[in-house]
């Protein structure tokens, strides 16, 4: 007998025998990995104690989950998202220190090369939605402005859809743009209000979500990359208070700190000054980075 | 804020913001399962404290298993089997009473329709392989013979396949066959000696068991599901334990009651009664059948 092989397999036995089986493994880490995937996993099982027919159908759902999945659509991903999997790895790897501001999901709709635009650029090309005008600084720690931030912006328009998904439908980077903070630490640009929107719940995890009576939606929000030299890279949103999901967000990706106002303005004179034809919504929210480690 | 909704997520609380979230579950059963699902996955998280790479490399093998599956490759199934979560579901739906022969995987080349032969028949229908005879009693749990006990037996051949793995190579049912016992509670039948086999290891299963330092062979054995009015079917094999993978199945298969004795024969007079040339095997083993529930 071998030194990986610790006695035939029981049910009180079964995560030792198991894990005893990797003394060999190539990698330590990948060794750590599936002794704790395998224990989690026995526990599980222990407590749960499927049926043959319960576990056969987990196996079915994670088949059905991974012939969900090509070049567009990652069902796992979304999967992870809905047992809040995803924003619990952003958690563990965004840890930051008091004051500073608050990670969250990156999501699948970035695309790495939007356009660099001025200063209070419009990055709504086809005029369509309710306007809007968000702005504020990026600040250290100390609350010094961070000059030459570059902030990575992209939401969703007035219906929920990003532009890759109505390819042909709304322009190329529609509703993107990647904008630089001066001396003073400040930015702001142009834009409509964004919707709330689902994720794609017409496959197995859709179908899970319906069985445990739970919604698709994701708040509105825009989507933040925030980059400057010498600062942690800052992935968030910032999502507004009013939306009916905000409690409920299907990939729990809301936190307090990513609260934000959104102001309805009657403002005839700042609308003009704007370019905005009547009635906006403002908003403004300052992110605050945290040091490099 | 609906009764569904526990506050925002936090490292902290991501079990209980998540798990609330289920308050209107379709089916209490299906909501206990992703209690327990989403607690087990966020202990793994917490103690492994994955990077976002780590965690896209554990999406990415998801998903390749998902997409290995097919209407004849299960590699889900298969994960299952080498992590012992297959053996240990079947461990939790089989516990048996002191004395009762124990249960192990029914493993995936079961055939629905095998024919039945008559006692003594020769299951090996190609003369290829070393001869062999088994035999032995079905006993209820006070060692009485079971009369019309009918059991199921398959096995691989002598390079380690099942006839279904080589059709047109084997003659189809090779190696199957059905059998039922007289008042004494005997079974008899001859075929050949089993070779250990490999899992298919061509997927990303095989990939991990690689990774692992795990080799992907199961020791030889013959498969039985016996059944008889009164008491529990019994889905389980006999092992040859003097297999080189006896104590490393790869799906964790072996208990110390399922090892059989594989006797080498060399009488020429019991090989002649047997139709046998020279040497031969001799497996005697008697089951013992839990009385139904
Ligand atoms: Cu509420
Ligand atoms: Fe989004
Ligand atoms: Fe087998």
């Amino acid at each position: 007998m071998g030194t990986e092989e610790q006695g035939y397999f029981t049910e009180e036995s079964s995560t030792e025998v198991v894990t005893s089986r990797n003394a060999g493994a190539k990698s330590a880490r990948l060794k750590e990995v599936m002794e704790v995937v395998t224990r989690k996993l026995h526990e599980a099982v222990k407590e749960l104690e499927p049926t043959q027919e319960e576990w056969m159908d987990a196996i079915l759902f994670l088949t059905r989950t991974g012939h969900m999945c090509n070049e567009w659509r990652q069902e796992f991903i979304l999967l992870s998202d809905v047992l809040g999997v995803s924003m619990l790895v952003d958690a563990i790897n965004n840890r930051k220190p008091s004051g500073a501001s608050e990670s969250t999901v990156l999501g699948p709709f970035h695309v790495a090369d939007a356009p660099e635009l001025p200063l209070g650029a419009n990055i709504c090309l086809d005029q369509k939605g309710e306007d809007m005008v968000i702005g504020g600084r990026i600040l250290d720690i100390e609350g010094r402005p961070i000059e030459n931030a570059v902030l990575d912006v992209w939401q969703a328009n007035d219906e929920g859809f990003y532009d890759v998904q109505q390819q042909g439908i709304q322009p190329d980077f529609n509703l993107r743009g990647i904008f630089r903070t001066g001396s003073d630490g400040y930015y702001w640009f142009r834009a409509v209000k964004p919707k709330y929107y689902p994720i794609p719940d017409d496959g197995p995890v859709g179908q899970l979500l319906a069985a445990l009576g739970r919604h698709p939606y994701r708040p509105a929000h825009l989507h933040y990359i925030i980059k400057a030299d010498g600062f942690e890279t800052l992935t968030t949103h910032i999502f507004d208070p009013d939306d009916p999901y905000i409690h409920s967000d299907a990939v729990f990706g809301v936190k307090e700190s990513l609260l934000a106002e959104f102001r309805l303005m009657d403002d005839p004179a700042q609308a003009k000054d704007l370019g905005f034809d009547g009635k906006f919504w403002k908003v403004e929210h300052d992110f605050v980075l945290a040091p490099a480690r």
